[in-house]
């Protein structure tokens, strides 16, 4: 886990928003600008750097400064949490089902005339 | 697409929340009651239902009623939907990397008197 990556609630929280999700999938298409990042959106200015504040503040992206010109880009290690941690969810789930079958496999096994006493 | 899943934004909403992102986790490991749910968590019955609405309204936990008790369970289509967008803005990465070492390529292909003219 990058040591710069908020916790899992705060990158879910960054995401919980159309507009920011939106920002995320146009930068996951390569880096931009505040100016670029804005256009698509209906929002002021203050609005737009709000949002890219909270995204950046969880770790989903990053910024650099060139001149008057600040740039963004994802952090892939966020993105990288974010798959770890449904991959642990799906095994959890994926673990139930083993032990239903494993419980049904044993079933099976039993002889009929314990079944019918 | 699960068409009981909402969108995307909806779906993060929901787990960006320490309390939620833990009942997930909780009901990842197994289905539960609310009870269950409430248990490890500092907070009033109420609160744990105003929690448990805002996951299903998402999309990501069913619950079923037998008799009294309420049980909830996780849809893996919800994860399935994170894991499909998690997957795309990574491609969306590599794709971009991809271009970057065509141009790399094209840069060491190129004669060095084209270099230094």
């Amino acid at each position: 886990m990058n040591a710069r990556v908020a916790s899992l609630d705060r990158i879910f929280h960054a995401l919980g928003d159309a507009s920011r999700l939106g920002m995320v999938e146009h930068l996951s298409r390569g880096e931009a600008s505040v100016k670029e990042l804005a256009r698509p959106l209906d929002m002021g200015l203050p609005s737009v750097l709000k949002h890219l504040r909270v995204l950046e503040d969880s770790g989903l992206v990053r910024s650099t400064k060139t001149g008057r010109v600040r740039t963004y880009r994802v952090e892939p290690g966020a993105l990288a949490a974010i798959d770890r941690w449904v991959s642990r969810r799906r095994a959890g789930w994926n673990r139930r089902f083993d032990r239903l079958d494993a419980l049904l496999a044993e079933e099976d096994d039993t002889p009929p005339t314990r079944k019918q006493p």
